[in-house]
């Protein structure tokens, strides 16, 4: 059957709630994100709780922007990067809400948009939100070294984003209509390097990418924009050599979230990362402009590379995934 | 619409796989493993490798079991207790399937169901994997002591399964089919206590358990079965008050999975838990008594805790989550 899902009755996003750190908000995102921190610890004692009160925040202002009620929202299918994913699992505490918990890393926002999309195409559910986030102190220690250290980054580096966005998919009314879903395999190709995100993802994005356009038969102009999650500066770079190599140029319209959340300064270096990268872009910039009419047809793809700090610890490589939606208006 | 999927075309389970340890084995469960290990360590140098090989095997004896070629799956949907659920992101790497990552804890087997079942009916795809496992050194260094350290257990603790499971869910053919699932809220009773796990999840087995039976109008004894995942013993007292509290009275055929996967011995205490409890015994002995005649309706409701130690070091207690899903034959 392909590894693409065709969506009959077109579900859509309604609504959409961004938030994000005070450094994501300095760049030309940052000014369509709804909420923006002047503080990232958003009042909180620990960054895993600010985390999770930033996806808290996002879900209910997604529902609050569809003018729904928490009791008519029937499922919220979230994830971030956190063990255990416990700033998805705490938020969906605060909603008396059905909830499935997903992990795909910073591929997170492309896989619960597509089973959002699922329970809504498949008559299900009625209203479904999809929401993700990350925090950047959280992730530097629980997968890098704490803070306080003081490491040095290495030059292929990205900055994981402070930030949360959440959608909210519909069966019917006004918005923008999800109309497939490119479920990706997972791909290694045997990279180690912890710090190299972008080179370990950009395979993945390749193959569902190369997937996507062999199953649709359709040629990469067909969309405004193929938008990557966090690839990167040195990722994005990668992914457009290897599908190059393919007889795929995605050249002309490909943007990366992690290249534009920023304004490139020295500490990012390779741009941004993380589950919320992609979830502010899309739902913040990405969104305003295809309501705007500016864009009518995005190929929204979000990398996740699926690794822990045992699983580096015992010497494996990283394996990660990308998965594809297709956003229209 | 309620918290209750119907699944119109009734997906079936078409075949299983399953696998366990020794001391899984030994137990009256044990002797409907597929695959019984000699050696926990299943051949490999830690017990991460050991898990995720576990996962890798039962996720290819499900295939080969449906007399399928791998090729001939659309989709393994599988996840698991470890950070970053690296057990079913390495197993789904062996595999050239797409791949949905899901955490639900020791929730999972019902929830990986559930998700499978929906896209099949859907008519999204024709063959889904649904897997899960567990290994009870992994777990305890992650979530507790290294076992080098020899550390007591309380008694109202539970006893990580060594073991995994998986069902191959397909649109026709002969087999268990899957005719509803009701998605779970996340509940939190307040308990911080992290060796009672069946007291922190029996208030989320009971508020599905109480939703399901309130949404289908049913009787308890319109199931033969009434299967929870990993309550244990105390758990599964502290279940039946709760639903016998608010007018149900589950009491009759109420087994929990958690209860009849040991022979009762000191060690175990109030019996298994982990995401391979509810999966061995779904995938083996209830399976079969099924496929057998012996049992025709079964709810089957694996429970998680949604903690981390990161969540209860800050203070945090545990939510916990249950799905349900109807097995019928």
């Amino acid at each position: 059957m392909g590894q693409r899902i065709i969506f009959q009755r077109q579900p859509r996003i309604v609504a959409v709630s961004t938030i994000a750190g005070t450094k994501e908000c300095e760049g030309i995102v940052g000014r369509y994100v709804e909420t923006a921190l002047a503080d990232d610890m958003f009042g909180e004692s620990t960054y895993e709780k600010a985390e999770c009160k930033m996806l808290s925040h996002v879900i209910d202002g997604a529902i609050t922007n569809a003018h729904l009620d928490r009791g008519e929202v029937d499922l919220i299918i979230s994830g971030d990067l956190l063990n255990q994913i416990i700033s998805a699992s705490f938020a969906a505490r605060d909603f008396s809400v059905p909830f499935l918990g997903v992990y795909g890393a910073c591929s997170t926002m492309a896989e619960s948009l597509a089973l959002a999309a699922a329970f809504v195409d498949g008559g299900y559910f009625r209203h479904v939100v999809a929401a993700t986030g990350s925090h950047f102190a959280s992730a530097e220690r629980q997968y890098r070294y704490p803070l306080e250290l003081g490491c040095t980054r290495p030059p292929q580096s990205q900055w994981t984003v402070t930030g949360a966005g959440a959608s909210l998919v519909a069966g019917e009314g006004d918005g923008i209509r999800i109309t497939s879903a490119t479920l990706g395999k997972v791909v290694d190709y045997g990279i180690t390097d912890v710090n190299n995100m972008g080179a370990a993802m950009a395979p993945a994005a390749a193959d569902t990418i190369l997937t996507h356009f062999r199953e649709t038969g359709e040629e990469p102009d067909a969309y405004d924009l193929i938008v990557t999650g966090d690839l990167g500066a040195l990722g994005s770079r990668i992914l457009k050599d290897l599908t190059w190599e393919k007889g795929l140029d995605i050249g002309e319209n490909h943007i990366d979230c992690g290249e534009i959340v920023y304004n490139v300064l020295e500490d990012e270096f390779q741009g941004g990362s993380g589950a919320g990268c992609s979830a502010i872009v899309l739902n913040s910039y990405l969104h305003a402009k295809m309501m705007a009419g500016e864009f009518h047809r995005i190929l929204f793809l979000a990398t996740g590379a699926l690794l822990s700090t045992v699983s580096s610890g015992q010497g494996e490589s990283i394996p990660c995934i990308a998965h594809a939606v297709t956003l229209e208006k």
